[in-house]
């Protein structure tokens, strides 16, 4: 996100004296729009971007359901549902004040300290009080700001479907969105030291995507692949059960992509601001197309056959992969971000294959190894990154993630197990761990 | 919804006078926004909170289609685009102005009585008109209530499944829509007695979704459980066809749900007005993960596994709980209301059973008792609410709804029969009445 | 659209002389709102707007899978995102800066001339830049102008479903994303000759839908009908596989429509632009009732029960015929447009079964019968329009995109061929061109 929340105050030795006055009805210092004014339209960006991020969560819960078997699907949509009122509840519980701990414009005399619940502004504050809560309202922001913590849990879940169990599966998910995500997040959006050091990410390539890629690879790893995947030195195709979810899904995600990146311009409430979100809405769009496309044509050349899974995810993926800059690129440099996007999720899904680790919707080519590529493209098209910071930036946030996720991971082995029995695992999670099915009138294959 | 329409002639002697002079360029009092900037912030909450609302028709087709059975998935579809249709024409023709009678703001000069068609300001109203239509366009106002007029109706439906006739279903729609739903709104929302009485409905738990929850009840009754469910003294479980379907309605829902809750803030033209719209944002997503929370661990404790029909209600749950009052709970206050809720769902349902009430997808549980229950909890946290006036108006609306919808029930009966005959329930909905299927592709067991 | 582009320098005379100077405070003529505030809430406008229309195309994408048989899913999920994909490139690639020829505001002094790719404002504009870029921002002008683009390919592919090979239709695409829709709009949004000629079509019943409902016609002639769709001079009816996604898809186009419609209104910055596209969201939402309520009323007068899928039908065809003048009909004037809407569907799709043209889902009808109606029914509400006006209109672009699209698909049937083959169309373009299917699990009838 472009304004750091640590700099405002030091921007606001500039700014925030005449923002302050509002009883001051004077236009905004650079901009002819009332102080008030821009606040609404700062906290409006940031519930229209909050609420489209959270439909993103409906997109993961559709995209998954459709790519795992029938058998699993109740148990993906169930895990999708509580993973996002999971993320909800501890993320307003501890992870927003650990992720901005450094007494910000955002929680300035609002909140008791670090580890202490996020606390909103009064019911009703008057203009004048508006300044003690920055430029938008912390209801707006802290709504915004926690769809990005759910958006990192939903990326592990798909990728450990069908043989994880559902309650270590939770409690990783409370770990992740109450510690790991927020913590690492204040290194780069709450100031920390890798935004001391330069490293950009502008709405989380690393902190959101990559976050959930590590720690989706840490647990496929510990985890081991599903029954049948790799038989006798082969690989078999496991195929979706609906793909019309998985377009939809897709689908989904894409238009919920235009709040996570658009909304991560944080204001919309001057000309600049405003032609910003613009910009960030027309690239996000144009480098989907580009990994779509790309995907296309590839899957086209490699197979001889389009394949439309694919294709979704090389619309992910260029999604993903502009997510580290969507602002700077011109609509051309965005395309091609977005189609070698799409072309790495074409080779990289093989890769994994063949190193055994099974990623059952693709999320690990698509969230982490684009989000990677995402934050290293950003050195091409914005001079304030280079490809030092940028590297820094992807290893200390990998290196702490794939730490903190196998610890998680192999204490919840250890304590509870977290993988279904064999049987279950065969007859199908729905049936097994929830007793019901998704489909109960199909008949399976 | 926070602002009285009728109290709206009242503020104006404070705040009107200023609001009016649209050729005063001064501020609003109380902001330095000006006049024409917060009319169209507030025409915009509206636009925005009005489309997300009219979303969860898709969400309620969607839930329902998904628990009902195969053979009446089809019809379920019909009546679901058919109530928002007939909804959205006789709330135009007679229920818009039958909800604000008394010559409001919103209304005034502009409409030729009670009893007559919605009229929008003419094209391309002045900046000095817009004082004629109070502090937002009547079209956008107009837009938003009949989304809330429409949910009432949504709510019948899913009750109902699998059973009832297609037309007289479609008449009850008429008469809810155009005349039970208004009037009862009235009373609260046009300025009548309850407003007077001091009873507190914020978004309407007891407006809208207990009146949607008694008219599926006194239905439910007067219709008689479906074929098979209760069978020698036993509740035989149907599952629903489609539990993805189910999960993507329940998301659709809690995405709309913030234009419900949002929306009804009334305004978004000042600091604390976007600020108390931010935290209905965030409070009723905490409730409904609060639901879903609840709800999930309810049905590990109680059935050893859980239940994801359930934990999809205890997030609606949590939506209705919180719905009578979205803007002064804390986080903290909004979780637990919506986890009431969640509880709740899990101990109605099977009551319900026992009484043999036969309500196909959990409505009255999740609207009507999560609707009464919400609309208590104001008083815990809205100084302006007393349990007495609270409980008079759910009493007042659930004794006049009964009647009402009782009695145009039995009339139904009476004229046309209601519910389908023995062979077309167990053939279907689908063959029976509408001679097509839903997936017509795939067998059924 | 209500703002001709090419007209704006006219009206620049005598507004943006004082729009331009933003470092003057005072407020825009006509509005005591402030230069940057209308700039923001426009290019706003343009950014929701252009996320609903987004938004249509997974409508589009769920309607057509749920429309087609189960065989050929994939490849209809295959051919809608990846024809929104290429729209996306190829407008801006090309059409972007074909549609907008004439140097106007919106891209006088950024972009290289006409054929070059579409260029944005560059980033952080200060507030005086702003007035280069006219009344609201490049970018947000882009992505909405785009989406509207994209719907019209998303017509075409219904129509030409479960026979039309993959390439070839992506390669009519190309054409029609980047030269043949912008062109032809350009004639009238653009400010060209029909515009000139005093011919309305506010957000494109004409210029949109039946632009795509003329190639999806042309194409249909061409490829011919579906094996078994016409046989023994008998009319064979194949059901879609899925109704619910239908119903979705129906429902997702109602709520984007908010956005094609609204969003024409290319304002939102004053009292009366703001109350305008109130009335426009109002109206598009009765048309599309009235359309679905006639559909329903008259599928059950004619073959006694009432047809779902003609119902939804009704409901597009409604937002179809309200698509060329949103604003000036009153509430009944639009529901009454809308509802002659469904009637045209109920009637028209037998009238194509009758003269074998096969349409797959029922495009021709809507899109292009109802497009023409709403071109025509401008005449009975607005003043600027006449009927021989309208009549032009419609024909000049009937004949262009006629002409220009079998021209393209005479070519590709010479150089490629268009038609899959008779075994492939048997055994479903998923398995034959994509070799995966969409419902793998679930057996087929």
């Amino acid at each position: 996100m472009k304004l750091l929340k640590t700099l405002a105050p030091a921007a606001a030795l500039i700014a925030l004296p005449s923002l302050g006055l509002a009883q001051d009805d004077g236009p905004v210092p650079g901009t002819n729009a009332s102080t008030d004014t821009v606040f609404i339209f700062n906290s409006l960006l940031f519930l229209i971007g909050g609420f489209l991020v959270m439909w993103m969560a409906a997109g993961f819960a559709m995209l998954e359901a459709g790519l795992v078997r029938g058998k699993n699907v109740a148990m993906q949509c169930m895990k999708n549902i509580a993973l996002f009122s999971l993320a909800a509840i501890f993320y307003y519980l501890i992870g927003y004040n650990l992720m901005y701990p450094l007494g910000t414009w955002m929680n300035e005399g609002i909140i008791s300290g670090v580890w202490g619940p996020a606390v909103l502004e009064p019911v009703g504050v008057t203009a004048d009080a508006a300044d003690d809560y920055g430029y938008a309202s912390t209801g707006s922001d802290f709504f915004f700001q926690l769809m990005f913590c759910a958006t990192t849990a939903s990326i592990v879940s798909g990728t450990l479907a069908e043989r994880i169990k559902l309650w270590p599966f939770l409690i990783f998910v409370i770990v992740l969105t109450a510690i790991i995500y927020p913590l690492q997040a204040s290194w780069k959006w709450g100031g920390g030291f890798l935004d001391a050091a330069g490293f950009q990410d502008f709405a989380g390539s690393t902190v959101v995507h990559s976050v959930g890629g590590w720690a989706a690879l840490t647990g496929a790893i510990i985890l081991g692949p599903r029954i049948g995947k790799f038989r006798d030195g082969k690989v078999n195709p496991i195929p979706g059960s609906n793909l019309t979810l998985a377009t939809l899904g897709t689908f989904i995600l894409w238009l919920g992509w235009f709040g996570f990146n658009g909304g991560s311009q944080l204001a919309m409430g001057t000309v600049g601001d405003v032609a910003d979100v613009s910009r960030i809405f027309a690239n996000t769009n144009t480098a989907a197309a580009g990994g779509a496309i790309a995907a296309l044509i590839m899957t086209q050349i490699m197979y001889k056959k389009p394949d439309l899974t694919m294709v979704l995810n090389g619309a992910l993926a260029g999604l993903v992969s502009i997510t580290a800059e969507p602002l700077t690129p011109t609509l051309g440099a965005a395309t091609i971000i977005g189609a070698i996007g799409g072309i790495i999720v074409v080779f990289t899904v093989p890769m994994l294959d063949k190193m055994k680790i099974d990623d059952v919707v693709g999320a690990i080519p698509v969230h982490l190894i684009c989000g990677v590529w995402g934050t290293i493209a950003v050195a091409f098209t914005n001079d304030a990154a280079t490809f030092a910071t940028q590297l820094y930036g992807i290893v200390v946030v990998g290196i702490f993630t794939i730490i903190a996720s196998a610890v998680v991971w192999f204490i919840l082995k250890l304590v509870m197990g977290i993988r279904v029995s064999e049987e279950e695992e065969v007859a199908g999670l729905d049936m097994g761990e929830l007793g019901m099915e998704a489909y109960p009138e199909f008949s399976k294959s």
